[in-house]
């Protein structure tokens, strides 16, 4: 029997619109590949992934099978999401290709420089692996056991093991003659045993650094041989549902124990969701994972370990504990190897966390003859500034706008964000993948604001000049509108780069970003003033962050983001929080350094220093044109 | 509106039903003590105990609360049994007042001598509580945390502090005036902190001692500063219900992964279930226990972590691992301090286990100038033969009988249980708690056998005496039956000693006992011969095991469970390896001795020597009279 199958490509674009005709039982992912409609299957048809999904939009969706369930989650199979791999035609439907997963989607990086882009790096995990072939008696009378065993074919002891490797220990020993591999993790003059895999899988040693931030939370994951970067995956911190700051995080965490268990389940279900995509998307298995080094500020890095972060929001905003912590995998439900080591660095203070210590790691500031400034800019940034000689660092709570969240048409640094702009007799903007521009990153919005600023449509004061615009080219002006009370500028109208519908930067928008780079800028102002360092000392002022897309330094310069320095003296170095725990994860080297820098770091209380509201007000504002 | 209670408090008597009236939307529990009714109510009707059940005859039982699925469970739950407190009243039902959990309940002993009886333990079980104030700084610019300043105040450092102790430290720490009191574990030479509580809770400090066994798992609470035994419950092993010996529970475990997960939950369960009924009991929080000690044979040992046992059942039997094991209590998901130390004493041999060390040590064998044998009767019992020079060891695999399982009428010694059996003219029986005969236990089975065996209602061989019955003394005659094919001896019949029922001892039964003390005695036989040791010089014979009570000697030696020695030189010991894991609880000194008595304990296989077939079918025979 046959059956009428329509497949929209576009809802947008009516001559996307397929008619099939399919045996009854076939599963509307063959049926289209048979009917010329190219459908994506990444994981070949298999329930492994998302990219075959459809949308029913007529015909009910059948009950969904466990894949659906797994691979889409109760929510988009209630809206009539299924995987076209596992759904059977019987009637006929209507069904739309792919639509967007938006948010709830994540964003795979391809492989980037990683670690190799700081030289000088030593590669050594503490991760080792050996093949061994383990001799089990035969006979009765010897009093041992498999463990005993395997000890005396690797030489160490039984303190040294952690239960999760004897349990599936018989099996592995028995299962193989080429023997088992026995991975190890040696770290301050003890080794301990990971784990034991039947057969040799010597070559397979991998590790995951993880930034969580308290907007987004960045996965990479790296071969700790190689120190090669395979695949990276970011999305949002789905606490953000729970306050888009720390302090009202803190407040959610404060009501009841029952809050901070939903947010420390939360951000543990993320990960492990990380963890699935990236596996599935780079072929490793997650039981190969015997390192994890995770940063993130103080109240991130509590929550992830269940502390209650209350007090650290509260004056004297003390941490409840600040030394780096190695736990096993099990203990905190990461589904990699259970045994395999998870590494927190140590904090510095309630507001400067392990992702500051993670920046002076990668930006190596602790080994500076000159004073430099690190520029950490995240919705909780950190300023470092120092040499060798002296390290201080303040927060810098610059919120979620230049993240791309609470603006908006803001969004992550994702496929169709918009990350350049530039502004001339119109505004010109580019869109990540060249795609359809769907919202506005936080690089393209600093490099929006600064081109407005250039072209007069916003003054000094970050007023958008509704009343003067007769005075711009005609183009511009046009896009310079009053809408009820609220003053925008038009960045795109529908079907401009693609545009479904109208993206604008409003008013309100803009005071966001002037209270982010207003936070971001008197930070570097009263660590100079603390430390007594003019700009002309400072040799270099680097600039990181989590934009989604790289930041240009001028349009960063125009906004008065970073104090006016020679543009030769300023620098991008990416997500060095980031970064720091990639050198963590293959170099402990690295990571017993991050305890020697975290105490030589001394933490300055903006908000307590007098001078401090004065300079904030003067940060707010735009620089003046010369 | 009234509605109608019928209670029947004892089924068999129809006097005992009683008829009230109630007002709807009263529970069952008040409206039968308002109508005179006296149902028992430990916990004050908090739904805390099982003690108020009642069954629904009539009535359709209202769905359970939390606490009927919490405290009956769903098979009773599923049965019709609902907690009388926790019952609105709102139509007329008929409900049956307490019916017996038989062997679903727990029985708790009183306290006993405990490890006090074993005299010279000096007590020190590295569990130490001290009140401190911690000085939290008031200014922000302190760089320091919660954790940091109780450190200093407690002198020790990050490494020793277990991450459950953290997370509830801020609270802790600001909460009361008093301070706070730190716990702390010191083992091997290191000290870490297992808890932090608000206030001085100094004076408590509890631990358990647990015995694992095939069929009957007994957890003792234990004071650590006394040593003192406040109260033990036993119960069954669940894990029953999936075979009743090793080897049928090892071939369940092979049989898929499941299975041993099953079996995994099952006993943690069970412990804790345990750890809630001792400290409703006793009125210690589970959270001041802080240390554990378990001992088991090797495939319980396994189970309990989690380790497929299979290949303890295969040839050449050997365990998977053997070392002593100290974890967290979180990491077995024991519900007592999370960090509390869970010690699992180290095995010997696949089996010879844990329990075998523990009875080692509480006999004290290992230190003997003269040659001991100790003999652990169970359903996998051993027999350790030596003295300081050389300890043997072997495995006495004597089933569940001699524990009153897998006997018609057996049961396991708690309230009602016949534990002493007189044969005279006739069968006198004295049950445990001198109240109704429920059934008979251990002890009372060796008694009652060997009570049989010299009036000649049993021959050597086994054979109850059917055919011989006439040359009895005519009330004994009478009690010595041929029903179908099955030979019984009427032990009790309905309203002797207050049984419901008749209480039977079936040809089935002396079988079973003669194969269990087959074992047994066969196993002391094979130790002596290997040996080399002639009964005269064994200095003395140690009983020990879990009769439910006090086993006869006398009775043991009639039946050839042990070897016949002179009666001055037998001994019977009581629990032993329970006491053993007591011991180590209370000493530090004791568990470290563990771990040097396992490694000198010499394991000897019986069915892999030539002459054990024949030694043991002599020993299944009953001693014939002199």
């Amino acid at each position: 029997m046959a059956v009428a199958l329509t497949i929209i490509v576009d809802p947008n674009d009516p001559a996307s619109r397929r008619s099939l005709t399919a045996a009854a039982g076939t599963t509307i992912l063959k049926a289209a590949h048979a009917g010329g409609v190219d459908i994506t299957a990444t994981c070949g048809g298999r329930g492994r992934c998302t990219s075959c999904r459809v949308k029913f939009l007529t015909g009910a969706p059948p009950p969904p099978t466990i894949m659906d369930a797994l691979q889409l989650g109760d929510d988009l199979v209630r809206e009539g999401y299924r995987l076209s791999c596992q759904c059977v035609l019987h009637e006929p439907v209507i069904v739309q290709l792919a639509p967007p997963l938006e948010e709830r989607a994540f964003q795979i990086l391809g492989a980037g420089p990683g670690v190799h882009a700081l030289g000088r790096v030593t590669l050594d995990s503490g991760v080792a692996k050996q093949v061994v072939k383990v001799n089990l008696p035969r006979e009765e009378h010897h009093q041992t056991s498999d463990l005993e065993q395997l000890l005396a074919a690797v030489g160490l002891t039984a303190d040294d093991v952690g239960p999760a490797v004897v349990q599936g220990l018989p099996q592995a020993l028995r299962d193989d003659p080429a023997g088992v591999t026995v991975t190890t993790f040696a770290a301050g003059g003890r080794q301990r045993i990971l784990a034991v895999e039947r057969g040799d899988t010597a070559g397979m040693k991998f590790g995951l650094a993880i930034d969580v931030g308290t907007t987004s939370v960045v996965t990479t994951l790296i071969e700790l041989e190689s120190g090669e970067q395979l695949a990276s995956v970011s999305s949002l911190n789905p606490q953000a549902v729970f306050g888009g700051d720390l302090m009202s995080r803190i407040a959610f965490a404060q009501f009841n124990p029952g809050n901070l268990r939903k947010l420390h389940t939360r951000i543990i279900g993320l990960l492990n969701q990380h963890i699935e995509q990236i596996c599935r998307e780079s072929g490793v298995l997650a039981k190969w994972i015997y390192k994890v080094v995770i940063v993130g500020n103080t109240c991130m890095h509590h929550i992830l370990l269940g502390i209650d972060p209350s007090h650290v929001g509260l004056a004297p905003y003390a941490p409840v504990m600040r030394h780096a912590v190695i736990l096993a995998a099990r203990d905190l439900f990461l589904k990699v190897a259970p045994e395999a080591r998870v590494c927190l660095l140590p904090l510095v203070a309630g507001f400067v966390g392990a992702d500051a210590v993670g920046v002076a790691l990668a930006t190596r500031i602790y080994e500076s003859a000159e004073i430099r400034v690190a520029v950490d800019i995240g919705t909780n940034g950190e300023v470092i500034l120092g040499s060798r000689d002296h390290l201080w660092a303040c927060s810098a709570p610059a919120g979620p706008a230049l993240e791309g969240a609470q603006i908006r048409h803001g969004m992550r640094g994702a496929l169709g964000a918009i990350d350049r702009v530039r502004v001339d007799d119109d505004v010109h903007v580019h869109t990540i993948g060249e795609t359809d521009a769907l919202g506005i990153c936080g690089s393209g919005i600093i490099d929006l604001i600064a081109g407005l600023l250039d072209a007069r449509v916003i003054d000094w004061t970050g007023l958008i000049q509704v009343e003067a615009r007769d005075a711009l080219p005609p183009k511009l002006a046009a896009r310079v509108v009053m809408r009820g009370e609220e003053r925008q500028v038009i960045v795109l109208r529908p079907g401009e780069a693609g545009a479904r519908q109208e993206i604008v930067l409003t008013q309100d928008d803009v005071r966001q970003v002037q209270l982010a780079k207003g936070a971001i800028a008197s930070g570097v102002a009263m660590l100079q003033h603390v430390a007594g360092v003019p700009a002309e000392r400072v040799a270099e002022l680097m600039l990181a962050g989590g934009f989604g897309n790289y930041l240009s330094i001028e349009s960063a310069l125009r906004i008065g983001l970073i104090p006016p320095l020679a543009r030769a003296r300023i620098r991008y170095v990416g997500n060095a929080a980031s970064l720091g725990a990639q050198l963590c994860l293959v170099s402990e080297a690295e990571r017993a350094r991050a305890d020697s820098v975290a105490r030589r770091i001394e933490h300055v209380s903006l908000a307590a220093h007098p001078d401090f509201e004065q300079i904030f007000v003067d940060c707010m504002n735009f620089p003046r044109p010369a």
